[in-house]
């Protein structure tokens, strides 16, 4: 079996559980928040700095590394793993997002969609068997399927389309890793795979795990650019596919969605289609609704969300991975989220304040720097300011998952949560 | 005596030489690189970076500093130490050459510099008093005096002109500097002052240094700024001022400034005037010819340059101090100084080049990451290009500027340059 998931923990008053997922690049601690590197990187962060912040996976854009540098200038260089410098695990999304979400740029027909490139107007084709082709040159530790993801509100009819095309793309894009690499099936044994096999051109291979296996953390191969030398080895680890519900906020079309993808058996499952434009007590709902859907022991991933308050609610509701570029898209525009609500760090009031932007934090950040100085560097422009700022709300979600996650040992996470929900 | 300047080693077939400077923040090896940090901020970098990088003292720019924020809002800080969390010395120039660079916008009289903002157009006027006032206001260790920088190439009458009222107005920031502080001659005993001399305002003191003395390190103070308490003491160390030579490439004229300077006593001497267009032999002519005319027991600093090489051949000169914007301006531009010259990132050929940066250097950059990935950074404009750019920029100068004081300790200066000049 290509992942295993472990489940340490479960609270006895709400949904949440904590656990430990294993990948090729080494072990999650679950539930867990992964911080979104684009294109090859989180914005303004080195790695380093995500390593010294506890970073335990990435999320990698598709769409955007297929456009630049491209998905085969990446293969070459031994996956998005060596290319970025990132021996963490990473999980790629389909694509799919930000095709549709472009909408003028999109077009979705049976076999996939046609899109426009944001950045030339070039014409590009994302099939779900082409997204798994791409996602395996990134040599992803966790793929995604190609779904279709509708905007809010949307008809039942439209929502039902969806989670009928979602399922037939889930069904090719699952089929097309069995048939790229051997792997993707329950019964794919070693959870390993011939390496040669599903590769194109110049003898590379898919990933970059080398000689290793697939809990062995291969960092000194991959942090010494120096050192590359070509993998001599035959089996790499099987990245894992994850499958995504669909069904907006339509209770009936969520449960079909995920019958038919539990039929299909994936590793792993998305609660997709949220946090699209729905008020918030139906993203719960939905979240909590659907996650109950999903079998026990795997691992439950809610899509594009959220602010920190909404990951303490989705691990209430039974989700234990979480993506959002709220904290860093936030951070550059000067809005730092803290123990005492937002900040916004340009905001005149903070021009004589010696303060720590968090009284209660311990971030590198608070520790050295004032507000007054953070609000200067806004003011001027300067990048010092997106750096810091990105710094600190990564540590806040970060440790914000740590509690939860601490809390869930420990058997306090309802304590937690309510203490949490009490604040002002 | 305010500040101590030691020679440790002079070479014996050049004017090199490496010494200590003791300031109020700490104690400098020379020869030294100062990266400039323009608004309170190397560009880029955290301090923790600079910190790690080796970096030994900041140069702030008054003029930047003194538009925004302002400097009462750094004075209300505790000085530019503490507002930008920078416990180490910190040079400030006098903001005469950015306010005559901007050349439609400054205008010069003997009382001092007429200017507009480049931010707003709002007019402002530069005295060598109203220099001194908000470099003290910084509360700088090393404060620079108003001069008049002329533009290469000019009249031998321009330049006479510019020698005579830089005289002045050094004259004039000397007197400024011991009548607010009771600092600024040689004569001033303890090389400590009142605080509260000169000070306007709110009962707070310039500079931030707090009850240490001279040579003690006030970190611990510095770095937390909830630990931040009126400074309870009455005497904070004297920050020193340098007079800058001027004169063109004209010798008569440097030799005038130079005497001129000597006869007012000023602790340090800088060599302006240079890097402003004249061919590089004159630049290194009249640096050497200048240096030969200060005493050997002040430190000796040429400012604005320049390249690696330009350290080096400085350093030979007899130079003891340099800053130059070219390592982090050129790295924001995708241009890297390595061991086989510049390296422009952005270049196709390193589209697909996993080798690192520099292959000779021993930075987190070049032990981390590959041409390939920089190069696509700097391709879809990712901050994270400029930022590890300019990382290995500054090594690569403080570490150029490291092997040149290590060859003056162990008596090898002049085979290193010989060696270094060699390369092809």
């Amino acid at each position: 079996m290509p992942i295993k998931f472990e489940i340490l923990a479960e609270d006895k008053v709400t949904r949440a559980r904590a656990g430990l997922l294993h990948t090729p690049h080494g072990v999650i601690e679950t539930p867990v928040f992964m911080p979104v590197g684009t294109g090859g990187t989180v914005k303004g962060m080195t790695q380093d700095e995500l390593e010294a912040l506890g970073v335990q996976i990435l999320l990698g854009n598709t769409y955007h590394l297929y456009l630049r540098p491209g998905h085969e200038l990446i293969r070459e260089a031994g996956g998005l793993h060596r290319f970025m410098s990132w021996p963490h695990p990473i999980l790629t999304d389909s694509g799919g997002f930000q095709v549709m979400s472009l909408k003028s740029l999109g077009r979705v027909t049976e076999d996939g969609v046609w899109f426009r490139s944001h950045l030339d107007g070039s014409s590009h084709f994302l099939s779900p068997e082409r997204t798994v082709e791409i996602q395996l040159a990134l040599g992803s530790d966790i793929m995604m399927c190609l779904d279709e993801c509708v905007e809010y509100p949307a008809s039942h009819e439209t929502l039902g389309r969806a989670v009928s095309l979602t399922t037939r793309w889930a069904k090719r894009a699952k089929e097309a890793l069995a048939r790229d690499t051997g792997c993707g099936t329950r019964d794919a044994g070693d959870g390993t795979r011939d390496s040669g096999r599903g590769n194109r051109g110049a003898g590379l291979e898919v990933g970059d795990s080398g000689a290793e296996t697939e809990t062995t953390h291969p960092e000194s191969q991959i942090t010494d650019p120096r050192s590359r030398t070509p993998c001599p080895v035959s089996r790499v680890p099987c990245p894992v596919l994850f499958g995504i519900v669909q069904g907006g906020t339509d209770k009936e079309l969520r449960r079909q969605s995920a019958e038919e993808l539990l039929d299909l058996d994936f590793e792993g499952y998305a609660v997709g289609g949220l946090a699209v434009g729905e008020p918030k007590s139906e993203m719960y709902d939905t979240a909590q609704f659907t996650a109950e859907l999903l079998p026990r022991d795997r691992p439950r991933y809610l899509m594009g969300v959220g602010t920190p308050e909404d990951l303490l609610e989705g691990v209430a509701r039974g989700i234990d991975m979480f993506d959002c570029v709220m904290p860093t898209r936030n951070a550059r525009n000067a809005c730092a989220f803290t123990s005492e609500g937002k900040v916004i760090l340009k905001n005149a009031r903070y021009a004589r304040d010696d303060g720590p932007l968090d009284p209660s934090c311990t971030c590198a950040v608070c520790r050295r720097y004032s507000r007054r100085y953070l609000r200067h560097l806004f003011v001027t422009g300067e990048m010092l300011g997106a750096i810091l700022a990105t710094h600190h709300n990564l540590h806040f979600y970060l440790d914000t998952m740590r509690r939860i996650r601490q809390s869930l040992l420990s058997g306090e996470f309802a304590e937690f949560h309510c203490r949490v929900r009490a604040r002002p």
